[in-house]
């Protein structure tokens, strides 16, 4: 699709313009920047990588993508396991890697960071650490991947700063044309303001750059957490699928009504077994997991069939009304089991993402299957109510059942919102299997789009088919999307295809 | 400004597209829809007024004033008192005026609403007490005007959910071509989630809709506080204009930590003298009111040079544990005085914005210079502290003696900011005195840019110099702002001039 004519004569000036060094076009460079977790690597493999060390190399890398007519992909650090890694929708792609950006400044009063695109939680974890600064990360699942990166893309954490594009505070941003301005403001020269309030004058731009291709990001403004006196919590375990329902009815008006401050995230049993252990030591039976093997998973991991955990951060006396404020709604429900939790400052570090420790063995899930592994994230919004979670879950069960796979789910309570994240777990050795988990994810947006709900982010490979869910109007936000981008991006060279907004180059060829 | 034959040809085709009773152009119509604060109301006069019932008759307007290149400045209820009322830009524009639209549509459950742009916070209080709905409105300090219409200016209330902005959760929105979109989860046709979930799948738009020129909202999504348990808090007294510091520094780790979640905001003894009383009952000395005046203005309410309320919402053991910890922070300070308030679930109504009740009295501070009176703000944002905000007190306490003027200020307390919001009271019968606000205001917004500080909102008459100030990389977002402008409303029709963003032909005429 990229014209090798086009693309050599690019990567000729990228390398004069950045140096030799950092464009990286050999067989393996190709191979690296893949999605590892596709059964056939090729179909959104680039066709290079550039990796700029600034806002001005990626200014002239623009530059010169435009002049040739090159697609760019951007990525932070290509940790996006599950929705496509590193690797582009468009095949031949450049992808534009900000890795070497890792610039980090902390603003320690006010609680607030700017990051450049390369820096990991781990990277900021151990800045905050070394110098002894009281601020908290909020860390998602799997922290190898970016702090930008993740918020730009809506990835979400353990705390009360889990909702991370949330508390992103003003963007530099390089534009398609090469451009450069900053948000909020940023917009004013020097305003110490910048990462301080969010709305700037005029309108809002930071959630524009997340999940789009308006835009290169390339430095971030991010609230940190101030560290809390304590945290204390409770885990919960639940004994039936069906405890599902009114375990949700008894959160959600605590997290409406601002008691819980984090998104408390109930999940089964497979989000224990798939990390610890393989699937070939608990049976041979491919078929889904049995009662009976379910029923050793959980006596081995002492879990229920649900499992929640609820944390709350501040003063003593706060975290302690808290607690008791829980503990109350929970009164007279048939738990299984309740673990209390309990941290102050002074006490050695608790370790967990709960306290915003970076962590990156939940990755470890992909080896499920055996083979070389992987998985793939569904994951669609629904309402905040029992009923409709339970439905919810038998629906999405019963899929999985059909398609042989075995479930693994989790509904995360946001303020307003339920979000149910699958993932699918696969050997991508076992082309059998892919053609399955590819039906089967198919089938799962289907299902949701019957019922309204919607993904709040997806692979790559599905991006045009969640993208065409979102029909009010025929399309009415993807085509005022695509207005946006022609007018930003005339030359369609940032991302073609990202969240399924094309440029107009690419929708003539479509066509 | 405006061409009289296009203006006539578009009021025809108006009045045959949405009935010849809701278009208005009369003298009086013209003056109705004016800036009734401003000095020369004609300087910002519309042409005439349209007032549409529905979407549909809406999209109707669009398109006949694209067909005959005239100007739209729409209005929710047109009450945007300090910033230019109902009133336009661009003299001669035709208003659209939305206030006919009231429905309101209340997710009880779920703890949201969905409202037209007629709705007023008086319309949206009578609607949830009248079906005893537990479910509390965020108020402006002046409540006359439209819950939509003050979120997307990016109004501010005094619970915990007083950052509107913030609280938007989906729009309907006509864009400038007359199209129709729904943002968020609202792309999706008939999604339960468009009131839930406020990212969606890709760019986020809603807050590109605040402040801005680039589409006529319809319909805004607005999340609500479920009543709490109980509300309790502190209003403070403080006796010294240098107290201003500390206490910001001791409320401040408090907000960022989350313990106090409302703003609070501290403000002068002028607040309440200026709404319950005029200046001629104080003196006749038309100099900045003096120490004696002063201490009788404190004498007389009872109040401290600075005051401040604080409010925590919720169960009863948490608003108490949060009270200890507000009470501990306050610890040996030197408070002049502290008056605790408490209220519970079956109490009767507290009554105040507070919790939620709408209020108009505060617009009584135009009476202050007698005479047809007004006022104007003026709200730079600055970072919390309390070093800083003592020097922002001291250098505009400066600027208001030297053009001879009574301070009134206060300085709201967000999560990462300072948002010093200031009153410019006068008498626009009063010419010498309109001179001198005018160049005040300038002054005072040189000043806040020589500091890097920005307004978070302004007067129609200023918006150019303010979106002047966001000189980033010469007015690089501006700039941005305007290219999309351009893309979305080719014939510069919606609101030319807002926020200082300018449609390609208005700004060829400027240049």
């Amino acid at each position: 699709m990229i014209d090798p004519a086009k693309l050599a004569a690019a990567l000729r000036d990228f390398r004069s313009a950045i140096g030799a060094d950092n464009v990286f076009d050999s067989d393996q460079d190709r191979t690296a920047y893949s999605d590892h977790f596709s059964p056939d690597e090729t179909r959104h493999q680039p066709g290079a990588a550039v990796a700029p060390a600034n806002a001005e190399q990626v200014q002239a890398i623009v530059r010169i993508a435009n002049r040739h007519g090159v697609p760019l992909w951007p990525i932070s650090r290509g940790k996006n396991f599950g929705y496509g890694g590193a690797a582009p929708v468009v095949r031949g792609s450049v992808v534009l890697d900000l890795s070497r950006m890792k610039a980090i400044t902390v603003d320690e009063h006010n609680g607030t960071v700017l990051v450049e695109p390369g820096v990991g939680f781990f990277d900021l974890y151990d800045y905050l650490r070394a110098r002894k600064i009281p601020l908290w990360l909020s860390v998602p699942g799997n922290s190898w991947g970016s702090v930008a990166g993740n918020a730009l893309d809506r990835g979400v954490g353990y705390t009360t700063y889990g909702d991370h594009a949330a508390r992103i505070c003003g963007l530099e941003v390089v534009l398609p044309d090469g451009g450069l301005v900053r948000t909020g403001m940023g917009a004013m020269a020097g305003s110490p303001n910048w990462q301080l309030y969010r709305n700037g004058f005029g309108p809002g731009w930071d959630a524009m750059f997340c999940q789009s291709n308006f835009g290169v990001v390339t430095k971030l403004g991010l609230w940190l957490m101030p560290e809390p006196e304590t945290m204390a919590g409770i885990d919960f375990e639940f004994d039936a699928p069906d405890d599902l329902g009114w375990a949700v009815d008894t959160l959600m008006p605590l997290r409406r009504a601002g008691i819980i401050q984090q998104a408390p995230s109930m999940g089964n049993w497979l989000r224990s077994a798939a990390v610890m252990t393989r699937r070939e030591e608990w049976t041979k039976d491919p078929a889904p997991l049995n009662d009976t093997v379910i029923s050793a998973i959980r006596k081995r991991f002492n879990i229920g069939w649900w499992s929640v955990q609820v944390r709350f951060y501040g003063p003593a006396e706060i975290a302690a009304a808290s607690m008791a404020v829980l503990r109350r709604a929970f009164d007279k429900q048939p738990v299984l089991a309740m673990k209390e939790t309990h941290w102050q400052q002074g006490d050695p570090p608790e370790g967990s993402p709960f306290s915003g420790v970076p962590v990156s063995f939940p990755l470890a899930n992909a080896n499920w299957h055996g083979g070389r592994g992987g998985h793939i994230g569904y994951s669609p919004v629904l309402p905040p109510r029992g009923d409709l979670a339970m439905d919810q879950f038998r629906r999405t069960h019963a899929l999985y059942e059909k398609y042989g796979m075995d479930y693994h789910a989790s509904f995360a309570m946001g303020e307003r919102s339920l979000t149910n994240v699958n993932q699918l777990l696969f050997d991508r050795d076992n082309p059998e299997m892919m053609t399955r988990v590819d039906r089967f994810f198919r089938d799962l947006v289907a299902d949701a789009h019957a019922h309204g709900y919607g993904e709040y982010r997806t692979h790559i490979e599905y991006m045009d088919l969640v993208a065409a869910t979102y029909d009010f109007n025929g399309q009415a936000l993807r085509h005022l999307n695509q207005r946006v981008k022609d007018a930003l991006d005339p030359n369609g060279i940032i991302a073609p295809g990202k969240s399924g907004i094309w440029p107009g180059r690419w929708r003539e060829k479509q066509a």
